[in-house]
This record gives structure tokens, sequence and C-alpha cells, in this order.
């Protein structure tokens, strides 16, 4: 790519991002224009892609860290070849288009992450990168090399003062992940002002602290960003910054450089400004340089064939290692889910006492020995959420085939780059925590929900009946907030049996999959429902019908540990009421009404019990006092101390039951 | 403070906790075993505290970040004399004690805040510094220095690795807090093993990088500790951290220096042979060293002594200056709230439209011109949030009176910080972002809401009617999510009145508040009940009353911009139906049935109206269909275009009130 057609792409770019932002009359012009040269070489030079095969799985990753600048991605999407026609650009932040506001997965082909909630896009590029490295310690031999490429992200200031890029960062220099580079668009300014308001650290000494290679330029240097490129990429050993000085909405005569550009349109005068300092006719709309045009209808020949070259080392990788060639396809196309019938899950006996976190780390343990794409871990807390695997070896930088994950104490990265590793493909991970430190990475749960990323959250010690740890680290709001985030599954087991065909259901899902377990042991339950691991699939199963004859006369519908509650608060009540253990309220409520009306009849009294607050359970109760629930935070002491001090024992729910 | 004092405290320290957390037979005690010399240093002879007035103002602060070493503080403040007695040490974590299991502010004299979940103590610091330095501006003069204290914490590597921790140090070092001492207990174990597992950037590096003073030391040199502590406090431009070599669990002849100590009673005979290590008896239990009982007896006293001096200077300073006394008992004995019948919050015509956002601008700068005490900030969106005070200076370096905090990008550590002003007293503060980013500041509103923190959360852009920015930026489940959380308070006003009387009401209320804003114009309403400010501090109350005679056949209940949706659907459906505002549904759920009855009867049927998730909502409107709501993630548009394609529009509010 000659220095020209780097001009012509850029100046593309810049008129591109202004028009379209003018007529939405709403965006952020400013980072497409100072980043314009940068993305001219990632997209003509940098990167191994194919604008025709958006999901070629070895191609280089590009993650827009500062999704606000999502004209950045559409405008070069557009210009080098993605199926992003110049009308969608016309329609860009308008309902229908695949031109939203920020970025968005699985809705733009070329998008490779949902990027916006600022420093989760950093995070998710750490991800991709170690996807890569464990791929390739996987599949790679010595005669072919099938997986090898980098990940290239752009952060602005915004993403590097989050706390979640300290975490994804911090950890990236430990691992040592030396195909993944950073730009830092340092262009200064943030939305209050200048980054002297508040964000005077020195980037580039904390990046060496955290064991990066710290690289300075100039963002309108090609030449310089090309060597900067070649120094970074000749030291594979740790992870590169490159910090790019930069202009906030270079080109514009009258506001580049200052906050004003960063999230507003320019407004028809300094538009028409914009443009002449480009040389671009002010009549001429969405205006596309011809060198542009030309330069990427042969660029995306050349990406095709090279793309063409890899298949073909790929089929003769296949043909010399046919094993590997079906563990690919597997990890690639979806075909573990075959494998899952296989999977022989731990028996238990009914009546002996599993904490389902325990359950869970055996259900793993049997389902990472027939599935080499699982791979996760935890927060720091394995040996309590049961996630290590020690026999599949931990990923290090001295170990890329290792599956485990020590993450550290960096939940919301954890996630974040879980959502990473999913989006890779090619891995199935897990991350795990304490259920009531789901708050520090709610917002990449919220994220792996929108973007319907196959990530399970193992979260483990889910109620008060934590015990001694106290109300910081007993649950009482979290499963209703969970419940809360649209298209999030949230499986909550009664017992072992249960929990490990929960490990199935979310390897079975298409999205993400809470798991939450508890830390105390449950009995594993004699259930009423022969098939109830069909029925479970469906949200609820009858554990236990009335022993009368005719329709019920009391439901009780409890998740968790408290089915088991529930079935002694029956005993003890002397009412003969169904029990329906109800492991997930989401599945349950898609039901057809004639399902749900089978297992919770209507005109039938309800009880829910859930050692959670009421909100949300009034809909099956249909009365508040019917809720068996704990609206309060909890306290520190024994579990068994803590539920009578919450009246939260059997005898408390037999009472209610009684009253019914 | 000899040496032998220091090795007695540390001793008892030791011996304290061994025997607490085996009677426990839970717990953690290698933190306060390897800090165990810091803890008497600081407790004995570095900090100015009067264990006899646990709420001194101008008392030193200490944070114990690692909160699960609870048992440093319980043994520390037992031994010092605060009125936390042997006896509850026994207790430690049982229902009951003021000794549960991580410290919790409000429940033990002596523990300014609850911490356990990691990082947060860190954050609170830098609060507490911020506010002490606030202080100082506004109350020292040049004659009198009544605010002169410093902030203490204890951080472990679990906070370091927390993204909460980095941000905060980003901004204690930009704010050059050198009035913050953190000591950081680097014994190099975590709890999935070494920290060279996941954490091996180079912690000195980062905090230079963020301008701090790094200090290096021996956690057991007392001498090599004051030295270091002098030296710290010979830079005030800076805050300092001081990195302790130690070991984890120290005084454990087996044990000391691993992961097994980090979180569990160390067992009978291990408890046995540390006590022999330590030269105690192996069956004394709960064992007090004689010289630091006699140490303390005495300094009990010294510490009294230099309370009542400050008095003295206090009173000369008062008498000198009797308006900043006034002020002084505004700001710390809650004074301030006699002030808000006096505020004269701006007017509006009915009819017109006003963002509540623009509303809550207004009323603040109103209030802040009468309570000198009211500062804060947002996390880089004061445009936005309409937060900015320009005319009361922002704090910087430069200006420790100004009362706009420019908190960066980093919305976690903002509310943290904030919990740590509202803490430290004299100070009522308010923090401010996007309400879809209340994700990211979750783990603090929790903890707000445990500690009853007095601290504002100013949340705009509160629906998808935020628009073009898309579902990344439009909350759709975040009032349900943190309605969830037990004691928080949720304000969702429906027009510029209300959200003048909603910022009242906060500052009335001894706990957090959460403010929800719109974007978008609302008009301002004519309401029905002329008695509306007092019927809104009960949660709701009628906006529009039926036309006819008799009990309503249909009410709507609505909050924030629904409100005048519902109106709006009103005269479209051509049903005469009663419109009830509700800003707080937990508010109006704590009312008495008379009051729920007289608003919402029952028996009427009831449409509920938010444009957020139903969860929580069928308890009022009785029945799903009824629950006018959005229960999936938004589309980047203009609003209204959103609200069409997201069927939330007032045809579709008025379709549904004729199907009732």
């Amino acid at each position: 790519m000659d220095n020209n057609a780097v001009a012509a792409v850029a100046k593309s770019v810049r008129t591109l991002t202004i028009d379209a932002v003018q007529a939405a009359n709403s965006g952020h012009p400013g980072m497409p224009m100072g980043m314009a040269e940068l993305g001219a070489l990632l997209y003509g030079e940098v990167m191994n892609h194919d604008p025709t095969d958006p999901v070629w799985p070895n191609r280089d990753r590009f993650v827009l860290s500062a999704g606000h600048g999502s004209m950045f991605l559409y405008s070069l999407l557009h210009l080098s070849g993605y199926d992003l026609p110049l009308e969608e650009i016309k329609q860009f932040r308008q309902v229908g288009s695949i031109t939203p506001g920020h970025p968005e997965y699985g809705h733009t082909p070329g998008v490779e992450t949902t990027t916006g909630p600022l420093g989760q896009g950093f995070a998710n590029a750490v991800g991709m990168a170690i996807a890569e490295e464990m791929l390739a310690a996987r599949f790679n031999t010595p005669e072919h090399t099938v997986i090898d490429h980098f990940t290239y992200a752009i952060s602005g200031d915004g993403c590097l003062m989050e706390g979640i890029t300290s975490e994804a960062s911090s950890l990236a220099g430990h691992l040592g992940l030396g195909k993944l580079i950073v730009f830092y668009d340092s262009n200064r300014i943030s939305i209050e002002g200048s980054t002297e308001l508040a964000f005077t650290e020195d980037v580039a000494a904390r990046y060496r602290a955290y064991n990066w290679q710290v690289l300075n330029g100039d963002a309108y240097n090609p030449d310089g960003i090309r060597n900067l490129l070649e120094e970074a990429k000749g030291d594979l050993s740790r992870p590169t910054i490159i910090i790019l000085e930069s202009e906030i909405g270079r080109g514009s005569p009258n506001m580049a450089g200052t906050h004003t550009v960063h999230g507003a349109a320019l407004g028809d005068d300094e538009v028409a400004a914009t443009k002449k300092v480009l040389g671009v006719d002010p009549q001429a709309m969405f205006y596309i340089d011809p060198a542009a045009t030309a330069f990427f209808s042969n660029r995306k020949d050349e990406l095709r064939t090279a793309h063409a070259e890899w298949r073909k080392k790929f089929d003769a990788w296949g043909a010399a290692n046919p094993g590997l060639l079906a563990q690919w396809k597997e990890a690639f196309e979806g075909g573990y889910r075959e494998v899952l019938k296989d999977i022989g899950l731990p028996q238990y006996e009914p009546g002996a006492s599993v904490a389902t976190r325990k359950a869970s780390g055996e259900a793993l343990k049997a389902i990472a020995a027939m599935l080499p794409n699982v791979a996760g871990g935890s927060a720091d807390l394995a040996p309590s959420n049961n996630t290590a695997l020690p026999e599949h070896g931990h990923f290090s930088r001295d170990n890329r085939a290792g599956r485990t994950m020590h993450f550290g104490v960096r939940e919301l990265a954890m996630a974040a780059i879980g959502n990473g590793m999913a989006l890779h493909g090619g891995v199935r991970p897990f991350v795990a925590t304490f259920l009531v430190f789901s708050d520090y990475l709610r917002p990449a749960l919220r994220l792996s929900a929108m973007m319907k990323a196959p990530l399970i959250y193992v979260l483990t010690h889910d109620s008060f009946f934590v015990g001694e740890d106290g109300p910081t680290h007993q649950p009482v709001e979290h499963l209703a907030a969970m419940r809360a985030i649209p298209g999030l599954r949230v499986l909550r087991p009664a017992d072992a049996e249960e929990t490990g065909e929960a490990w199935l259901m979310a390897l079975e899902h298409e999205g993400p999959t809470v798991l939450a377990l508890t830390r105390q042991g449950l009995p594993v339950l004699e259930k009423s429902d022969r098939k109830w691991k069909d029925a479970m699939r469906r949200g609820a199963y009858i554990v236990r019908e009335c022993t009368h004859d005719g329709p019920p006369e009391l439901v009780i519908v409890a998740t968790g540990s408290e089915v088991a509650l529930a079935l002694e608060a029956v005993e003890r009540s002397g009412r003969d009421a169904r029990v329906v253990s109800m492991p997930s309220r989401e599945l349950f409520e898609a039901q057809d009404p004639a399902y749900r009306q089978a297992l919770v009849p209507e005109g039938v009294p309800v009880v829910t019990a859930e050692a959670g607050i009421a909100q949300g359970w009034e809909a099956i109760a249909k009365s508040r006092d019917r809720v068996f629930s704990i609206d309060r935070f909890g306290e520190s002491g024994p579990g068994k101390a803590v539920a009578k001090a919450l009246k939260f024992s059997a005898d408390d729910l037999a009472e209610v039951l009684r009253g019914v």
C-alpha cells in the first residue's frame, strides 16, 4: 500500500464519517477522523483478513475498544469490501440499519465484538489473543501452521482509565501475549475537557510495569507506524502498546483537537469547511476517493488469494491429521454439542449430601475429559468454586496448551476475556467467582447476553448459607438482578444430578449461562418425574407429586437449595403439596401455557421459595405473602444460625404452608 | 511505644486471631498474623485517634481494605480500648456479635467502612483523603487548624489486582493526596497459590507511574516502618504506598507463608504449636500479653488528652469564626437538613418541556449555592449528566476548595470514593454517570446500601429514549436491578418539579439515593394532588384523577417519562383512568395498606408503565399482560423510532388500556 493510497483511504474515512454523523445528527466523528490513517493501514495492509469471509477462523482480529468511534469501523468495512453497502452508512444510527450507534457483534459483518461500554473491548482482545495461543498450541503441528494470527485493538483514554483495562493489561503482560497489539489513540481529550483534568498518570511507565512493550509514534506518519509494527512483532514475548500522538477530529479546521468534536455532529458549516480542507467538493455527499476504491478492489483479491492459500495448507494439515481435523470441527463448527450425549456424568446416590459446587466440579472434570475445547478458570477462587482442572495443566507463558486459567482477582476482566475467548471461536470458555461478586463482572455479563456469547459463568456460594463471611459475601439480590438481564439463562440446580444436567444445558445453549451453586451440601433428591432431565430443559419439573389423586391443593415452586427445604417443610407442615423444582424461571416462563398449567395450575395456591429477594416471584405466587424470600442483607454466622435469624428455616416455611 | 510493647501487642493480635478463628472454625488468620507488628504501631503509636470517641471528626482514618483480615481490626480495637469487649472476640463470626466475618460500618465502633469485596476499601480511603483536603481548605484558618489528619489503609495483593484500585490510585496520584498512606501487605500468596500464578507486574513501577511515592520495607522491622512513615510524611505532594515484604500467617511454624493459612482455621494442633512458638501457654485461650494491656492503658489516656487539646483549639476557632462554626455544625451534625426548606428550587411552567437531567442540574445549582458541604461530580460525563458546578471551582491539586470532582472514566472507583467521602463526614457527596453504566459501579452501590452511606447517584439517560447510542447505552434492566438492592432508594421523577423534590428527598435521607433521570424533554405536569410533594415522600401520588365520581375504574401506575406517556395514552384511549406517578416503588410499598389502597384500590384493574423490564411490576399490576414494559435489549435510532420498534408508544399503551 503506497502512502497515496493511505491518504485516499484516510480521506474517505473522514468524509464518510462527517456526512454519516451529520445525516444522523448524532454520533462521534472525533475518533474516526483522528485515527483514519491507522485505519487505512490496518485494513489495507497490515491485517490478514478476507472481506468475503468475515468468519475465517485464522483472520487477524480487530477490536475497536473505543466503540463510540463506530464510523471508523463502518467506513473501513465498507471501503475494504465487506458486505456493508454505502446505503447502510447513509442509514447510520437508524432503526433497522446494520450501522448502529455502537458496533454490535452478530449484527454487522466484520464486527468482532460489541463495544461502547469502555474498556471491555480491550479485555475482549486479550481473550482473543489467549484463544489464539491455546488453539495454536493445540492444532499446529511441526509441519503445518493453521492458527497464527494477530489481535489488534484501538483504545482511547477512556478505556485506559477504566479498571477493567488495568486488570486485563496486567494479566496480558503476565501471560506474555506477544501477538496482541494495542494502539492507544492519545488525543489528550476527554468529554469533560483535557485529560489534564483527571488523567495525568504516565501510561507508558504503567504498561512497562505490566510487562508490555511500549512504543511511541505519530498517528499521521504511515512509515513510522509501519516501523513500530515491525518492532512490535519483533518481540513476541510480550504484548505491545503503541502510543500514537493524535488529534481528535483531525481535518476539521475549527474543531479538531477540542472536546466539541468528540460526540456530536460538526454542523453543516464545519462539514463543508472540513471537506474543503480535505480537497473535496462540499456538495459531494458520502464522498469516496476513487483511489481508495481502486486500491481496495485490488487488495480484496489479494486477500482472498491469501485465504485460499491458507485453505490449501489447512486441507493438507487435515489430511495428515484426521484426529485434529475432527477436533477442529468439534471446536469451530459446534460439533462438540454432538459429544454431549456421550459424556458420562458422575452418578449420585439419592439422599447423599453433595454441595452443588462440588457436583459442578465433578461434572466439569467429566466434560473436560471429553471436550478439549472447554477451558477456563476462576478469579482466584478455584478451590472454592471447584473449577480447577489440574489434569489439563494451567495456561501460562510456558504452557499454551494449559486449560485452567488463573485470572487473578480480576472478575470484570475475567468475564470480558471470557467473552473474547468465546467470540474468537474454537474455545468453549467458563469463568468463575462467588455469586455475590457477579456485581463486579456485571458489565461483561450484560454484553455476553447482548452478543449471545456462549460463556459459562460458574457462580458459587449462592445464598446466605455462605454463612460466616457475612452480608458482604451473601447474595440476596443477585439472582433477581441476573434474571433481569434479557436473554441471560440463569440455572440454579437443586442437587448434584441437576447440576450435571445444568452443565450439559449450558453447553447445548448458544448463549451465556449462569450456574448458581451452593457452598453447602444438599441431598440428592428422588424425583417424581422420571423424565425430569427433559423437563428441566423446559425450566421446571415435579420433584414431589401429591400422594392424593386429582389436582394438587397446594404447589410449592422452589429453586436450588430451597427445593430440599420445601420438601422438608412439606413433611413438617403435614400439607400434601406438589413441589416443583424450577432451575430456570425464564425457561419455564417461556413455555407454552399448557406446559406451565400442567406444572403450576391456575387457581391452585402457589408458594415460592428462594433464598433471595421476592422481586419477580410475585408473578408466580400471585400474592406477596406467598413468596418465601429474604428482603434484607444477611448476617455473619453459621448457615443454620443465619437461617434462624432471617426466619428462613424449614419450620418458617412450614408455617407459611400451614397458613395457605 | 518501645519495641517491646510492639512485640507484646503483635503477639496478642496473633493469639487473639488464632483462637477466635479456631473457635469459629472459620475466618482468615493469615493477614492479621502477617501484619501484627504494623497494627501495633498504627494503633499504639502512629494514629491520632481516641478509642473513647470513635467518631471524633479529626481522627486519623484507618481502612482495612483487605477486609477478610477482620481479626486484625477487632484485636486492635479491643486492645487499644474501643468498646469491643473480649466477649465479642470470643463470639467472632456469630450471629448477634459485633465481630462479623468482615468489618461492617455502623456495626462495630472504630470500623470506618465495610470491607471484604476487594479494592473498595482502598477507594474508600481515597475518598476519605479527598474529604479531609476539602474540609481542611474550607475550615482551617491561618490561626487555627481544626482538620488535619492522615488516612491509612492496608491493601493485599487481591485489592491491587482489582481494577477499582487502579482507578482510585490513578486519581489519587493525579490529585496529589499526600495525606493518604497505603501499606501493601506483600506476602506473595493468593488463594490459588503463589502470586506468581497471575500477578507478576511491577507494582512499585506502576505506582510510580500513578505519581505515588513508593517505599519498600520489612513488615517485621518497627524502626524501619517508623522511618518509612517519616519519609512518607516528608512528601505531602503525593500519596504514598509502603510495600512491606511480609509472611502470611507469621508465627505459625508449619503453615506460615502458604495459602492454607489464608482463609481457614489453623486446627487445634497448629494453634498449640503457634502459641508455643510465640512463648504462650497452649492452654491459654484468648491470651493477651500483660505488657500490651499496660501499654494501651497508658496510651488511651494520652490519646484522650490529645483529643481534649484539639477540642480546646476547636473551641477557640469556633469563637473566632462563628460563621464557620455554624457551617461545621451543618456539615458534621446533619444541620444541613435544616437548610433544605429554605432552598428556592427553580420554578417551571406547566407544559414546558424540560429533561429531568436538566432540571436536576438546575436543582443542584440551587442546592449547592445554599449547602457548601455538597460536592461531587461525574465519571467524565458532566456535560451530559448536568452535574458541573463551575461557580464553585473544581477540586484539584491546586484548588482543594473546589467542589466539582472530575472523576475520569472510572465509575466504580467514583462510587467507592463517594462512599468514602460520605463516611468521612462533613461532606454530602454526589456522583454521576449514565444509568446504563450503573452496572460498572454496582459493587459500590451495594455497599452504599449496606452501610447506609448518604451518597447521591445521579444516573441520567434512563431508558431507550437515549436513542441513537443504541442497546449498549440503553438501560432496560437497570431500574429493576437497582430496586433489587435492599435499602437502596431509587427515585425516578416524572418531570422537572418532581426532580427538584427528589433532590431534597435525597438530601433528607440518611442513606443512598439513586436519581434516575431522562435525557429527553418531558412536559411539566399539572398535578391533581395539590399536596403531591408530601405524597411523593410516600412514594406515589395521583397526578390525574378520574373525571367521574366514585372509585376509579382503571388505574395506571407509571414512573418517570412514562407518566406523561400514560397521560397521553389516557387521552387517546378514551378511558377515564386515574394516573399515579410512582417515583419510588419501594417507598410506596413500605406504606401502610390504607395509603396504598387509597391510591391503588384493591379490585380495580391496574396497568403499570415503565420503560424497562416487567420484573417486579407484577406485584402491582397482578397480571403480566397489564405490565407495559420492555423485556428485550433496545435499538439504535432516534428515540421515537426506537419507541415504535419496541412497541412502546402512547398508541401502544392506549391499546393496552382499551383491552382492560
